[in-house]
């Protein structure tokens, strides 16, 4: 019996899944292709600028948290592409949509999704230019992001040097507090609205990327420990995250207090994922001037750490002890401890 | 009771819960979009040429038949983008994926629709070039492809004239014949590919485009009657088409023999679907510049009808009686007699 045969996703999880994609397919880019499967989005020559290509699902089962409107699944799928455009220092141009919806589907549901979606296209700015709808089993929702970069601004998961800073937009945690209020009742809105209406930094992306200082950025989505291991992954660099500096959420901190689990503030902060912030590195020096352009627009910008020589992503504590920082975020197919 | 409430998908159909989103959504384009939902493609201008944008997703309940490979999934999933790139005569630039995988799905499927998919983009000189993976309940796969065209050889939905002709690519009703073949075990086995393994007509689309004299086109996946009633509701136009004319693939007569039912043939070629062919309208006297850029790549392209000043779309029998074609094909959610 051929053992390769019975691994299933359940067994080896998300990233083996995309590595199997990409081996398979990633070896015909060419020709316009600049970057293709493995960063945030794909990009693509079409001259004057690169054009930016994302795309995400959502499904009921797994990514739908119990008590979000429709209005908020429809937001969410647009906010969670334009993320990826937004990592990449990118204008979003438009989206496209593709709805799995059950028979059973109340046509105000589809009305309440299609409205989430067109305000938060709107608020960045764009708007939903196409879609598809087909019938499927479970309410699953498709999004594709496009947007354009000027070629010198573009800012890709490569590129970070070692001594560079690493940086992290707005605070840590806050989605994964709002998960623990929901599920708990410990009554956290902001952290809850947080988690279910996620606000991608577009116009902080495009500062960084303007800036002229950001060397390397991508979205914290699936956990900031995550991010830093992909980063890193691709460049053969590590990376050293003080922890006394995570900007972590006052929400985390009340959430871990009202559970009476001190150990949460790392989970949330490192591991759970769902924030959708910018990790961005910059030249040594260049903190400054990246700091005082999101400070115009009201968003903080905290240096948590160094790119290293090293291979290995450390978590050095306040007395300089250092731990090797653990290479673990959201990962789909995968059971885990503490469910989102 | 508010009775709006109670509609649901499977009461009212796919058109329905398209203008729904297109209601929300469409009024916010502008700027750089010039076409929006409700054309094959939305048409963003990015300077010298436009970009062409399709999504289309393909669910294991409704749309995979049994006896689909994994391997021809993924092919299906690219042809079926391709064909909308095609139909606006756009020169394909990529894809985007995105797989919602159930827990138990093997390694091995997932490989064999990743090679489905390379294998039908690299057919057509294009490549996959980024992806999203997330866990569902049900096989679901979406694909997003990307495309340009040069602005002055666009082809939209809109655009023909009266007196224009409808002509279409290739042959119709091979797919509904190959759905019967398979069900009945009839053995058309060119037929039952063509369903499995859909060949969009990428380098046709392209050659019409450039030929100076289409007007307008769409692609057929809907049937020919659903997709002229598509193109005149957006025209006010109505089409005349000869039945004689009509370029009936060998297999369905095939199939209506071995059946006994001579009523399939209309079935298959004017309401099935699944034909990835193109209808297009050409300018008066432009029939011959077309059929021969077309010849010279070994695609047939037969005249049908006219364009017509009145609304309604008519089939013409050969004796000259008229009869009012049905604006029926395929859609998802309401349940239909002859299912695919």
């Amino acid at each position: 019996m051929n053992k390769r045969r019975m691994l299933r996703l359940a067994d080896v999880g998300e990233r083996r899944a995309i590595e199997i994609l990409r081996n398979v397919m990633d070896k015909r880019r060419g020709g316009d292709v600049a970057v293709g499967i493995g960063d945030d989005c794909a990009v693509i020559d079409i001259g004057r600028e690169y054009l930016l290509v994302t795309t995400d699902m959502m499904t009921a089962g797994s990514h739908i948290p119990p008590g979000m409107t429709p209005f908020q699944i429809g937001w969410s799928v647009v906010a969670v592409n334009l993320s990826d455009i937004a990592a990449k220092g990118g204008r979003p141009l438009g989206l496209v949509t593709a709805f799995g919806l059950p028979r059973t589907a109340s046509l105000d549901f589809v009305r309440e999704v299609a409205e989430g979606m067109d305000s938060c296209a709107a608020e960045f700015g764009t708007s939903i230019i196409g879609g598809d709808t087909k019938e499927g089993k479970e309410l699953t929702i498709t999004g594709t992001a496009l947007g354009t970069v000027s070629k010198k601004d573009i800012m890709l998961r490569t590129g970070a040097e070692v001594g560079d800073i690493a940086a992290v937009t707005g605070t840590l945690g806050r989605a994964g507090a709002g998960y623990w209020s929901m599920r708990h009742r410990l009554g956290l809105k902001k952290a809850e609205r947080a988690l279910l209406e996620p606000y991608p930094r577009v116009g902080e992306g495009i500062a960084l990327a303007k800036s002229g200082v950001a060397t390397s950025c991508m979205d914290i989505s699936d956990g900031l420990a995550s991010s830093i291991y992909q980063m890193s992954s691709m460049t053969r660099l590590g990376f050293e995250i003080e922890r006394a500096r995570l900007p972590i959420a006052d929400e985390v901190m009340t959430a871990c207090r009202l559970m009476g689990r001190a150990a949460l503030a790392d989970e949330f902060s490192l591991y759970y994922g769902g924030d959708y912030e910018l990790l961005v590195t910059l030249r040594p020096g260049g903190f400054n001037r990246a700091h005082n352009a999101l400070q115009r627009m009201g968003t903080a910008l905290t240096p948590v750490g160094t790119v290293c020589k090293t291979k290995a992503n450390m978590l050095i504590e306040k007395g300089g002890k250092k731990s090797v920082l653990e290479n673990r975020g959201w990962q789909h197919f995968i059971s885990r401890g503490v469910g989102r």
